[in-house]
């Protein structure tokens, strides 16, 4: 049991110059009793509005230096103060608030949503186990107009897709990896320094001047995990999610017409999904 | 890999009575190799078109007796045609359509759809191992006025929260069982003869005539999971999940009235969740 | 300017028997000054936490009688208590609960969401002018599964639409009608006896043993805003917006079979829509 | 009536440099006639499906040198093709793709979609009236964390609110201007050289280096309509609404903490809104 979506902003200042952290947190606590399910005992149960009270408690004490950092204090907070919490699961993701510029110059109190694409981060522990740090981005959406085709698959009788070696890809990326067993990291040191939002959109687009051909979504999942990983030796494990939206090139010969492939429809339902999970040494497939 | 929400409307006619079923269909598969995500190499890759064909020409042959029999019948078709499928899972959910019915007389072909609480099932196999059957009900949305409390719960100096014995609970529920290892079940039978859907309103509600005191969200999820499984002798494990919206009592001091619950406002961020999976002889909460 | 979406539960108690009107309720108002815009001149700006605050007390000491009648309550009291507002517009829409039902019996406090068509009303008035009221239905599903096409439309060079005297019509039906000036309706009453929501039903549908041919989205708009205006006197003026969704029968010929409208798909995007607003004496289409 | 959401890509290419422009377009028409809804007599009736494949056309043959232009393009063909139109409408809105830079490089065909603020347009034509053309900007979320209070304003009975001199500003903005009647404007030329969209930033926000105090959301709303009049004379009369995200203080006296506006809850429902529309000469509001 938990508390689900605890919003706030956490306002940082420094003189005039403001820093806005607003961020969405959910924690799960599984207890090491029974008896409120069972008898209606609900002497150990932690209240889910004591649960936000922490969260946001340890927001105003120790503002969110990171995400990360931020998850695990709360798990931190909940497996040395209550004996009866047997595992705690915090997930916190950001609004993409950006400062505004005005000519070029940054603006002291004002910002612009900007969702292209969500940072989010999860912490868990299980009493006597590690504290473990995922790291991820979601909602991240792009397209490339060409280097994308699908050939040579297994056909059958019920096959109608024709092969296509030039065709839009356009999706909607999950990435979510780990960190491992939580040590000393500085999160956004590793994220901004090692920029794993580039090396993510790197690995879909290719070289900017010519693309990379994409052979299947999956070789671009995979593209994907490589570059990570390589890239970012603090990633043990890297799950990333595609969901494709096909466009179909739409047929204009009863309408006396070619269609060089110039209006495209998209297909929002249903939509393909591959998703895999790439770790080091070890490959698993999902 | 696979495809999600593909959807569709079964129309079956007995002379002048139709009869529809509009489902949504998500179908996930992992394949026994590796290359296409390795090399490119798609010869063993079945497009997701082509799940998508086989789903429609399935339900175009079979019909959709039940939801979890076509759910079946789709994971067996994967698993008998390609020897490169290692695991196969299928999830379908119901689009609530229900005949109209003027001055209690059936329509022949209307209907209305009426979203109180959504049906879907999931089968899934692996290759060499059982194929296994889980049925539920979502978006479920209850309320009772009174006959619930939470009190006598964990303190500490983050604790605000203040007892209640009459509160309004109010939830949204999930629930999901499993019918353990596929048999030759009629699972509209099940559905329809064991009632599954008025036991859990039974267990949230209590007696119409004066209700049942509910000490706790938790407290309720298990009456609910008790009852189930009670009645419905086929059902192994059943899982609910809860999550409750808080209704506050608007204080009106300042407005110079006294507000005794007759206005309360929802808090629907954050919002708590209880969830709890219950099976026969072992007991897992989560 | 103005409040939306005030969301609050009015809870009313007889004995052991509870009933709710759960509502969501926007409030705008028009001032007769501009000086807050041009100069930042508040003097005469009833902040929107005040409108709120008033939305409560008017359902704290009144009730909810009928939603029409506090969408009435709420106008009046603006415009009688500031004699700065110019213009006053009150929504009110329903949270469909209704009272559940163990074997027949009502339970005295627990309710289910059953949104099949959420009712709504709308208030407005302008200084020295009358009260207007209007009421609807939104958010209504329905499908009819034979019984209608389209034929006979107008073509050119751009129509690939083919004829079509057996197709599958479906959408979602908002519907609004006007009073006209206030005035000591039992606005329950018209809606219970009249049965407005059967009315609508019955002329999309036609007579349960047989339906009505439908030629158009227009015809079928028309009977039902005719069927209204003759069963219900009360009724100046009915707006009727059908939103559809088209079915396309998947053509299965390459899969090597016939589809005999058993297997269609729902074709979200683009929808159709047709609006009609038609009133006694006059006819306006939009 | 009309067809909604007609979604599609229009991919214009110049040697290996790809651009893309994906809209959505709702097209509505009002006919000369009734006859189609008085007595399903459908010989004038342009059908939706007609009316997407015109608007698919127009994209495929002209390109979208503009939104604005192809919304001009669309009403004028049906003007000049049907005459049994009366009045045609054209929304058109932007899919926000952006074009991906690595290392500051733009890409060749690889696009993000980054949704701060959504382009629309609308054209609008009577037959023998004039084609008026309106442009805008949708979904832009801003937050200013201080130079924002609302004092001095009414008080009566009602009134909780405090005063408050240094407030978080948070809203979404939705602005929409009029051209007047249609010329030959180059709209990107006006979008691009006069910055609207820094225009709105600009007034919202003021001077990067201390900002510019807001006494209320209508004088923010106010600033903004007359900073665009006096920048951009080709536009006639702005429309701005501003639907505003309160964010409480935390009160954090019971734990034992002094919260000095550093942890705040965003209060999404009931939300405040302000809405005017300010021409040239002549000021309105609503």
């Amino acid at each position: 049991y938990g508390k689900n979506t605890i919003k706030f902003l956490r306002l940082h200042r420094e003189g005039k110059k403001h820093f806005v952290k607003e961020v969405e947190v959910c924690t799960h606590l599984r207890l090491t009793s029974a008896q409120e399910y069972l008898e209606g005992n609900n002497s150990l149960v932690i209240p889910t509005d004591t649960i936000k009270n922490i969260v946001l408690v340890l927001a105003k004490k120790n503002g969110i230096p990171t995400l990360e950092q931020f998850a695990i204090d709360i798990c931190k907070h909940f497996m040395t103060t209550f004996c009866q919490v047997a595992y705690v699961k915090t997930y916190v993701q950001e609004v993409p608030w950006q400062r505004l510029h005005e000519n070029g110059v940054p603006h002291v109190h004002s910002f612009i949503c900007v969702p292209d694409g969500i940072r989010f981060c999860e912490a868990e522990q299980c009493r006597n186990g590690p504290l473990v740090v995922f790291a991820g981005i979601k909602d991240l959406k792009l397209m490339k107009t060409t280097q994308s085709g699908f050939e040579g698959f297994y056909k059958n009788e019920y096959t109608t897709l024709p092969e296509r070696h030039d065709r839009i890809l356009c999706g909607e990326l999950f990435c979510k990896w780990s960190y491992g067993e939580c040590k000393d990291f500085d999160f956004d040191c590793i994220w901004y320094t090692n920029k794993i939002r580039e090396c993510i959109l790197e690995a879909f687009a290719g070289p900017p001047d010519c693309g990379e051909y994409s052979p299947s979504y999956q070789k671009t999942v995979n593209s994907i995990q490589m570059l990570v990983l390589s890239k970012v030796s603090q990633v043990q494990v890297i799950e990333v999610i595609l969901n494709n939206t096909f466009y179909n090139v739409v047929d204009m010969k009863n309408l006396g017409l070619t269609n060089d492939k110039e209006v495209l429809v998209p297909v929002e339902a249903p939509y393909g999904s591959c998703a895999c999970t790439l770790g080091r040494k070890k490959f698993l497939e999902a």
